[in-house]
């Protein structure tokens, strides 16, 4: 007798994926209103509110960027996708585990500001999301057809996304009072795969 | 070869949408429900529970109404749509995090009633979220075809909106303690959009 | 020209729905996450956590049942329907408003326990919630073929809903202490209806 | 006049469901995001934040896989259903109170770590989960043909959660200190299964 169990549909887990992810974007604003309570008890001005945050501010909109960044991945990876499987439900349990704790690290970005270790810690959940979507788009193509699996453009992006993280990792640790900065690489990973199909790492 | 990604479904950017202004509205009941404790603590009756608070009961119905009114619009202009392209995606979460970030300005106006600066910060993201709204629709009905893209009605909706807001500035900055009262233009954006039409600003 | 706004789909409507009262539900037990590390400040046992908060406890336990069946009604009302208008989405938002807000008279409950002006206000918030769910049924019954609109056995559950509602807070007004146990009444609308019907007030 | 009510569709129902599993799991994180302004105001470094809260982290850690197990299941369980009916609806929600109410004994274990009442409610609650989770199975089967009902495998599934959690239950009793390790026998539910089959408890 098989143990191979029956295939699911994708649509209750990409559901539920995206209400933990909307869920985990929402609660970032959290610390952002806590700041108000406080600042009333300290008599400040509604403008000292706002200039005296500024690393809340920044670390909200960093982690915004973030969570809407791995969601967005996550999105086009199963855009056309039908059916899963007991592996892919197990690998997504890990991205999930990746979108519900990035508000403890950010909350660590929000207080501790450019220490490393906190850096480091917050560069290594993304990169372990990063992982796992990887994981998810090879899976995915394995128990799926062709033209419902998620195609080589999406691959790539997943590639350029890991590879911008990397190189956001390095960054940090090489140039000190780097800070966040490198992060922004994320926004050019169309770019980095450019040039790593220039350099013919990908095949154009 | 075109670097275009082809099209996705719009449904679960809807839904993620949803499930954030969904989000973003609940949490909008958290202030009130802090109140609590804290007049328990200053052997506050339930009378004074109410009547001690009436800024932040109103700070709540104002905050519930313009999310729930943002939302209605972008359920509107999603309605019979079924393709979206990677614009759609990165000017929706424009909208997203105008949605996300409310609960700030809106505690902000809980604690600070109508501070100027106040007052502006949180017309202007409503004021950025009619922005992104009309961009969508305008995005829309790019890539879509007549049938299923946002119609004039939406569209016109959406100026109805805009224009609202801006007169709702206007107000705000002409006339000293006008507080929040113009923002109930938003209720009367029909009227404005059939005097912009008599006008013959919009063909009618 | 007509003003008249076209159909929209139920779905997106439903599903925003859906998505605030799971938040509603889910954010209940958010008090007594916050009684334990008030516990162990004040060095209390384990056993004295759940015995010395029952209470809270039962507040929980009554939002919970109530939030529920609120939404249960819901759930039926609109299980057959495809299309919605402007008009119903306004309505629904009367609906949401109700479920949004709970958490606040739920806090109050559990901070003041019977009261008489909390227990008003909290069976208040159920009583407009009932008389939503009615509205949204007529309207429905309005637009919708009668294969798809909520049939008469689910307006007579919103009439035993309702009348249910008006005997609990009838019982709370004359019975001193009765506290929140005429909300049990909900539970027998089910026998509610059957009286009404012997009595000839609902044709049988 | 037959008095039981038409079927029901399940995809609103899974959906609610969905929504409230996925908040409790985001939900968890929030002890943790506190534990940061605290570690902040006692002038730890961000090093001490993590080595001196394991306990938190691990509960954390437990909790997100034993709802996103729970979770699972129940995503199994409907996953090639169509009709529910009211019965299933009730059942459904006492699952739901189980979801909900699970962050309080989870924040229980994370200030009292393996106090003997802490595990045996923590183990109780995931108990009648279980439970709910089986009477779901057997309703299912009951009012859905063959072909869209949940399969013996995924009842076989249940019997394995229930026995493994039973277990999981008697070794905390027998064996002192043996703390939440027992809950690791969840992921050997298929082993147990493999054992009761060749013990002939079930036919294989």
């Amino acid at each position: 007798m098989s143990r191979s169990a029956p295939p699911l549909h994708a649509e209750r887990m990409t559901f539920f994926s995206d209400a933990a992810a909307a869920i985990a974007l929402t609660l970032l604003v959290l610390p952002l209103v806590e700041l108000v309570p406080e600042a009333v008890e300290k008599h400040e001005s509604p403008h000292e509110v706002i200039t005296g945050n500024l690393v809340p501010f920044g670390s909200f909109a960093l982690s915004f960027f973030v969570i809407w960044r791995i969601w967005t991945v996550h999105h086009r990876l199963f855009d056309r996708v039908d059916s899963i499987d007991t592996r892919i439900v197990r690998i997504n349990s890990l991205w999930l585990l990746c979108v519900v704790v990035l508000p403890f690290p950010a909350e660590m970005v929000g207080a501790y500001g450019d220490d490393r270790l906190v850096i480091s810690l917050y560069i290594g959940v993304l990169f372990v999301s990063s992982l796992t979507l990887t994981a998810l788009a090879l899976a995915l193509r394995r128990i799926n057809p062709a033209e419902s699996a998620p195609d080589r453009t999406v691959l790539e992006q997943l590639i350029g996304n890991a590879v911008a993280l990397a190189l956001a990792f390095l960054l940090t640790l090489v140039v000190p009072g780097a800070g966040y900065w490198p992060l922004l690489l994320l926004l050019a990973d169309g770019r980095i795969l450019t040039l790593l199909r220039r350099r013919g790492v990908l095949a154009s």
